[in-house]
């Protein structure tokens, strides 16, 4: 496996790629990799020829609040990992690489922003984007494949794939979760071990909302909203950032239980704020 | 030549070039081409083997208060032009197919608007952007001419080009003008006979306090802005937007005469807002 740190040799490798006919397959990450983001590497590797990963911890979507310096990482596990998963190759850009100026122009994310991690979050989905768009105009990718995880991410990238013209596919792939149900996350390492411990409950009261949809027994929006808020209030030490149902993957209210849905939740520990959904399916 | 009315058939058409091996120069423009239009075809065709033209009022760069229904539109005449001066296709897509449905992410320039146009025209800029960008994304052209007419523009998509990794080579091309001095531009067809007559006093100012800066009877900054100012006032009939003097291409104050500078204005007349500039060339 290459492991490439300029743009220039990675925009050369990739065009390669291309010339020789090859499909790319992009999973981009923040490093840290863990089983969630195998699944994603296994899912990109279905679709295309070349498995390609890049890991940045990409400063534009942290807030000056933010836990930017804190974020996990471990460059020598994450080159092991792609390399044993498949990839051909690793992108690892030093921020000045990525961002050797000022930026004069930035992605703008104008729609689907006022609500979940948007509303706590303010610049946040804009520096996702930002980012994204220029590892798409690196990297070329045939397709990239986003974790649902983030879903709002996901739904926005998409959204930006569509207004941009750009020629590449985005492939949602499930959350991956722990035996106990906690969906994996890179920020899972900065739990302290009596969070770890109750941290699955996140997971379990979003299913038990589901099935109560399900029977009837909660209405599909506000009430759901705080039967889980609730829930969530009795059950987690962690602070409740929102909880959400809306229309998927519009993402707009009001959710109905006939329509697709999904219910996420945001919630702030000490030293890690984790996400979650889960969707009509 | 072709003419191209759809994204889809555009980036087909695009990409076969591509695999073909030829390098595509493209001149984005809002059509209604004259012989400033036909001088940045010129220049395309020198730096690559297709010239893509493209034709398109983008209704993004105008203000609620601007003048996209009265801009000038002659299909017939700009697809005789692109064909005569050796365009390989024309590409002039309906609004629909720019914008199907309402944009959920744009571009936003972030620096260099706070100057010139952009403070005159707010949002201008983003919607420049934007619709060069998805231009780019279906035409992938080796190298795009911008006239220097528009100076800001060029210096935010040159900007713009550099931030995203875009793969396309921005290529400056200079002001054309008629005998008489005024800068060519799709809007001079608004000008009423009494104000085309004065409309040349426009440059020929900027050329006169060009020389005094190098006599050194004029400072260069804001001593110089307002003698432009002055003589505009004493000569046009136009209502004066803005005169500034910055430095070039960061567009920003203060010039100074030793360093490289443009001053550029920018003047309203009851349907045409007119821009010209000069630099220290």
């Amino acid at each position: 496996m290459k492991i490439i740190r300029t743009v220039k040799e990675m925009k050369i490798y990739c065009r390669k790629l291309h010339e020789d006919k090859k499909t790319i397959g992009f999973v981009p990450t923040m490093g840290y990799l863990h089983d969630g983001h195998v699944s994603l590497m296994n899912e990109a590797r279905k679709h295309a020829d070349s498995l390609i990963i890049s890991s940045f911890v990409n400063p534009l979507q942290f807030g000056p609040d933010e836990d930017y310096s804190s974020y996990p990482r471990d460059e020598a596990k994450d080159v092991e990992t792609a390399e044993k998963h498949g990839a051909e190759a690793l992108f690892i850009p030093p921020v000045a690489e990525m961002y050797p100026s000022t930026l004069g122009t930035k992605v703008s994310v104008i729609e689907g922003t006022d609500v979940l991690c948007g509303e706590s979050r303010p610049g946040h989905f804009d520096g996702v984007a930002t980012v994204v768009l220029k590892l798409f105009e690196i990297i070329k990718p045939d397709i990239a494949v986003f974790g649902m995880k983030d879903a709002q991410q996901t739904a926005i990238l998409k959204r930006m794939v569509e207004d941009f013209n750009l020629d590449v596919e985005i492939v949602p792939a499930p959350i991956v979760r722990e035996a106990d149900g906690l969906a994996l996350s890179s920020r899972n390492v900065n739990l302290t071990s009596a969070e770890r411990a109750e941290a699955p409950a996140l997971y379990r009261i979003l299913g038990e909302a589901k099935k109560l949809i399900e029977s009837s027994e909660l209405t599909a929006g506000e009430e759901t909203e705080q039967w889980v808020i609730n829930q969530l209030q009795q059950t987690l030490s962690a602070e409740i950032d929102y909880v959400q149902m809306l229309t998927f993957p519009e993402l707009k209210p009001p959710a109905s239980a006939e329509a697709e849905w999904i219910i996420a939740a945001a919630v702030q520990y000490q030293n890690a704020r984790l996400i979650d959904n889960i969707t009509k399916s």
